[in-house]
């Protein structure tokens, strides 16, 4: 097993980590900005590295100067956490160079299932469903029609070179295929130089839901349920909770074993999430993976009992996962509210500052997760997550109980935060009645402001 | 189900029963003294009274005064929480004379299980195993050494009327007895001014087992296993673990089978907590029953998944309790350290004053139980408990591992806590190898100074 680990980020996360390896006698070196060097997390680790200026770019996204840091403190191995450096396969490579362990999967890995393309590809292999399209660009529109038909209405068509909705059309019929193609088309070109165009079937009001899985370097993986991740704004997660409140037995089973093939198929180790969307029908289509830890694991370790980072460093250290999968059970209902210092009122701006007030709930079926305490300072460089609020019971309904109860008790003051955006959305009927998909929020809560 | 629910108690205790009406829906009164004004657990009460000054007779034991301010509030019920009033029969009878429903048993049942002599009557009826012993004072020196004989040796010879350990004696053979039982009797004339004695088998390095059970108004008892609360100084439980460790299937089934029919033997309602000492042979001896929710519940919650709390409110209000006892698992290890202001090297001496610096543990298997923040005052009035500080995790190896790491994290100052006490503790071999007995922190960790 490591004796000391480096952890390449910060804020909640980099305690979070900072527990785990305490709990397995593992020392935890932090690394820091100028702008962190007073952050509560930081004196929580066994030692800590000035890394560089606020900025990002200089601090904790500099694989040179965290690479001199992991040889300074003599660390075996670096958790990189999620965000920053977690999925960039050139910092996982620096670090097998210099022989540290990267707690995460292999370069390789990371590359193939974080190109969406190749993912698609490898989902198609495995038998994973993924969301019905043309393999490639449309050659022509009549060949094009002839898809959207056998996919069945209504379809997207899509710029290959497009983003942010330009040169996106949605079709819901044969009439009106034409038109779409040609504008989509033309608004391509005009927009990226390019017109090629392709075909996916549109999923209408799909749910956001992924499978937790951990694989080992001897091929034994393992899923730990699904999250349903649908409560979103301008796709940023706000709630999450497991398991998926609208997912039957029959299903479940199939969308982890589906998830699980695909890591094989990769084989691929250490921890991974397998997003999918999930349609009215309750079927469900691969979009993309994940090759980090993700920030709403603990959601799913409520619900399993078992903890996901300290099984990713005993994975990356080459321990055989010794967990059965029938052994894993899914025990109640668990949600997550990030905390986020943002002003749900002003359009959620973000409101760094100092925390004069900071009193953290607790009791029956409550986790917290912050690095945050009363005399703090948020600083405005970085993500504004400053807590994240769990709670896990026995039903649903009792999940959202205590959840309620929790956010009253959570005081923050006077910086602004997500709490009341939580609020209203756990007393909203239609999140009562998992009546919800991920354009709920937008479209009921906090429509965008022109 | 209640409306609104007065709670005749305060701080810990009272924010955890103003959480579960919340969850419930339930609007939670508190009263406080005017030491009290400014707790924090005040300000989460739906409506707050003050009933008196510091003093506890003239506030939280002021029938009176509670009883008025339940008037006031016109609340349905009174939760008594653990302390003050909560085994008050007459408390309980003048709830029931005033149409209040009192959340714990009929006056009736608390005498009964109340008075030890009684209590330990019902358990030989129920055929619940009893310390063995004379049934009332001794008449002569020769019963006494034929009965001594007869349970085997050590006895204990104890005064009718004793406390204190005056006009005790342990008696380890025959030969022995007359001397014992004639200074036991001297002494007890001396000390009460009535020299009748008794005896009981002296059990050698017991352990503290106790069973949670509750019971509903037709005739359902359900237990939620035991608790092993060995770790104590002067009888002050510091440490509580659910399971006990050192108890295997059969004997558990057996002890909370005992502890329900016990329950049943007197038409209880409500929590209660049924008392046992554990020989190092695994026998176990009825000592007394507890008619109230107790400190340590959390740690039966942990492991069983139940609010108690939550429970106890909803049989108070006439529900059946529609759980099964097959349905109640035991899952993991939980364990409890209480987090007392005071100093463990000033012999535990109370630690009163500011709290300027508060930070609470989170994360995975973390629970926590305060009113505390930064910036509260530790009033010397009353308990010098300011948290409970539970874990849960799989295994009791893990959960003593992240019960360490969540300790190191626990910053309370300037004032003292027991955290190192609790610390030293879970860091001796002798609690990691579950060689100890209700002995074992004042013979080794703090022994008794003079």
């Amino acid at each position: 097993m490591f004796s000391k680990i480096l952890i390449a980020n910060r804020g909640e996360v980099a305690l979070r980590i900072i527990r785990a390896c305490h709990e397995m006698g593992i020392e935890a070196v932090v690394v820091y900005s100028t702008a962190d060097k007073d952050s509560n997390y930081v004196r929580f680790a066994d030692k800590a590295i000035c890394i560089g200026p606020a900025s990002p770019a200089q601090s904790y996204l500099n694989i040179n100067a965290i690479i001199s840091a992991a040889e300074i403190a003599d660390v075996d191995a670096i958790h990189p956490g999620y965000g920053f450096l977690a999925e960039n396969a050139h910092f996982a490579e620096v670090c097998r160079e210099c022989n540290i362990a990267f707690i995460g999967p292999s370069p390789e890995a990371m590359t193939k299932l974080g190109d969406k393309a190749k993912a698609r590809d490898m989902a198609v292999d495995a038998k994973v469903p993924v969301v019905p399209g043309s393999p490639g660009p449309l050659s022509d529109e009549e060949s094009g029609r002839k898809l959207a038909r056998e996919i069945g209405f209504p379809v997207m068509i899509k710029a290959s070179a497009g983003g942010g909705g330009r040169g996106m059309r949605l079709v819901h019929n044969d009439i009106s295929f034409r038109n779409a193609y040609q504008s989509a088309k033309a608004e391509a070109m005009g927009a990226f130089g390019n017109d090629e165009v392709y075909l996916e079937k549109f999923i209408e009001n799909p749910r956001h839901v992924e499978v937790q899985v951990m694989s080992d370097k001897y091929g034994n993986v393992l899923h730990f349920y699904e999250r349903d991740c649908s409560i979103q704004r301008r796709h940023q997660k706000l709630i999450e909770e497991a398991p998926c409140p609208v997912l039957d037995e029959e299903t479940r089973e199939k969308l982890c074993e589906a998830a699980k093939r695909l890591m094989k198929n990769a084989k691929y180790e250490n921890a991974a999430t397998v997003e999918f969307l999930l349609d009215k029908d309750r079927n469900f289509y691969f979009i993309e993976a994940n090759t980090r830890i993700q920030v709403e694991h603990p959601v799913s370790e409520l619900v399993t009992g078992h903890d996901l980072i300290k099984m990713q460093i005993r994975v990356a250290a080459g321990e055989e996962l010794k967990l059965k999968q029938k052994d894993i059970k899914l025990n109640g209902c668990a949600i997550e509210c990030r905390i986020n210092a943002e002003n749900p009122d002003m359009n959620f701006s973000p409101s760094p500052g100092p925390v004069d007030e900071f009193f953290v709930p607790g009791g029956f079926g409550v986790r917290v997760e912050t690095f945050i305490k009363q005399g703090s300072y948020i600083s405005p460089n970085y993500d504004s997550m400053i807590a994240k609020l769990l709670v896990h019971n026995n039903t649903r309904q009792e999940a959202i109980a205590t959840m309620k109860r929790a956010l009253n008790e959570f005081k923050i003051g006077p910086i602004k935060s997500t709490i009341p955006a939580s609020l209203k959305i756990l007393n909203d009927s239609d999140y009562v009645n998992n009546n919800v998909d991920t354009g709920y929020v937008e479209r009921k809560i906090y429509p965008p402001k022109s």
